[in-house]
């Protein structure tokens, strides 16, 4: 009698092998290349290590390891304008060059120009009275050729780099990663998978009331100019709770908007993980924090240290700002 | 030069056929053995097999795999009145035995004796004014302790095991099941991950309002005394595009109140399921259907067929009604 086992046994085994030969050589790649060396990726790898370990104090099984991420300011840029608003502005535009009526409104011919004050009836107009699928359809085709005034580049991609290394590594480790923001869900919907791998339903956002109707004989989801859910400041642990329904053990965020999502995630039990993108990079993305018009970080700064949150500082916590272009 | 491979290769090897061994074994077992040979289970395996080869015209990617179930009726019983009604009513029973004060509300005096008129008062008395910690507690002691009234069995107990086998069944060829239920949804989350292995975020359901606070310096979120959402009827489309943002391809329900959620999946493209479970078993469970008090069914009744909608008969395609108990 042999040990040897028959030819197929072998292939298989060999194919097995290679699978596990694979997993061994990306364990020993560094998952976070786009962070440079330091007390922050530092402390992100000891939380992962910490929460996966299945023999240590800090272990938290798969399902519960939820982890929470703002977007603007956070996964991408959102200056000089959040990207929802420039989308709201290019296609007020876009609706006025075609209807006379809407043209000759004053708020919408002052937006068209590019006046910001206008933003809350342009997005009523533009965000609202159509099905959710037309919508989604109009946010896709602007991601696709629309431009960053100064960057020059599409606004899908302005994300940074470090932190889809970030959601990728988590994701890895069991981790179930979510999109928490104040920006519109469905506008987010539209691209959050093909961008950061995150699927529709790991979305949580700023919502308008929507109707289930039957149009000509076909169901529809139609969105109503009714402001529903803000998710953002208190509004996010409610969003939170509303979707997932268990407290997160990590958050990512980058202005007091984000306050509460870090204070209701790192107030409980065991290993936590809180961190705050800070913009301090003029150079190679955008400096703001105080009083700033969008992504004010105020409180976060005064008490991140007390509360044992960490900021990531753009300058010097980034190798690289930006995904790189295809 | 021998093809042998070293030793350790061939152990490596051994295991990985073992897996793939062990796998092929579980798909040649029966996944649904409580369900009856026929139509229906004849449907759901064409159906699942439709959708999951790569090959076939009717292929639908993993994460497009959504299923939706109603839960009342469709998951678990709900004769003689909804099993959180009866929570509710058990609840407040404990209660005015511990507060005079509530057991003089002529309302709840009533409730007490059993009379469901009060209802309405009760579950604002007994499902409000509490933090969701809290709230999950008292459901969960709730359903380690309650007996239902005719069968004499825990309520969670009261599971369809050919319903939880269709969920094993889904999950294991890469479909996310998901609750869509008229009942609320923090009642349900408190046991849907144990009882189904459904995890709170994939339950959808009615909700009250929430608040976040501090409490003596603790966050918390409070439940307040407020309707914010009926998932029930045209809501329940409006639920599932709220949490899931796609539509589902597979509606499995029980009442009309599941009828929109079965018109909204079916009338997508490509292949879809829409099943609807027929009470119609008065010796295992119970039957009803048209003026029944509870999961009136008549529209879904008179135009399943129409619609291409398959009724599931209790009777006839259920070889057993309940999950053994351990």
């Amino acid at each position: 009698m042999s040990l040897r086992p028959p030819r197929q046994f072998v292939f298989a085994g060999a194919a097995c092998l290679l699978a596990m030969a694979v997993t061994r050589v990306q364990a020993a790649t560094d998952p976070l290349p786009s962070w440079n060396e330091g007390a922050v990726k530092a402390r992100i790898v000891a939380f992962v290590q910490a929460v996966t370990d299945p023999t240590g104090k800090d272990y938290v099984a798969p399902g519960a390891r939820v982890a929470v991420f703002d977007n603007d300011g956070t996964l991408w840029t959102e200056q000089p304008i959040y990207f929802q608003a420039a989308f709201a502005m290019d296609t007020v535009k876009a609706m006025a060059a075609k209807d006379p009526a809407l043209a000759a409104n004053p708020a919408i011919a002052a937006a068209a120009k590019g006046d910001l004050k206008a933003l809350g009836e342009v997005i009523a107009i533009t965000h609202a009275n159509t099905t959710s699928d037309e919508f989604a359809g109009r946010v896709r085709q602007w991601t696709m050729t629309a431009q960053h005034p100064t960057l020059h580049r599409r606004y899908t991609e302005l994300t940074f780099q470090p932190m889809r290394e970030l959601l990728d590594y988590l994701e890895a480790n069991g981790f179930s990663t979510w999109i928490v923001s104040g920006g519109g869900v469905e506008f987010m919907r539209a691209f959050s998978q093909e961008v950061y791998g995150i699927p529709s339903e790991r979305v949580i956002g700023s919502s308008i009331k929507t109707r289930y109707e039957i149009r000509d004989g076909v169901p529809v989801i139609v969105r109503l100019p009714e402001i529903e859910f803000v998710d953002d400041k208190e509004g996010k642990p409610v969003g939170i709770h509303k979707a997932i329904g268990k407290r997160p053990i990590a958050a990512f965020g980058n202005s007091d908007g984000d306050f509460q999502m870090l204070e209701w995630t790192t107030a409980g039990p065991g290993a936590r993980l809180g961190m705050i993108v800070h913009h301090d990079d003029e150079s190679r993305e955008f400096a703001y924090d105080r009083g700033s018009h969008v992504g004010k970080l105020e409180r976060g700064l005064d008490e991140a240290g007390a509360r044992g949150w960490q900021l990531i500082s753009v300058k010097d916590d980034w190798k690289a700002v930006y995904t790189p272009q295809k």
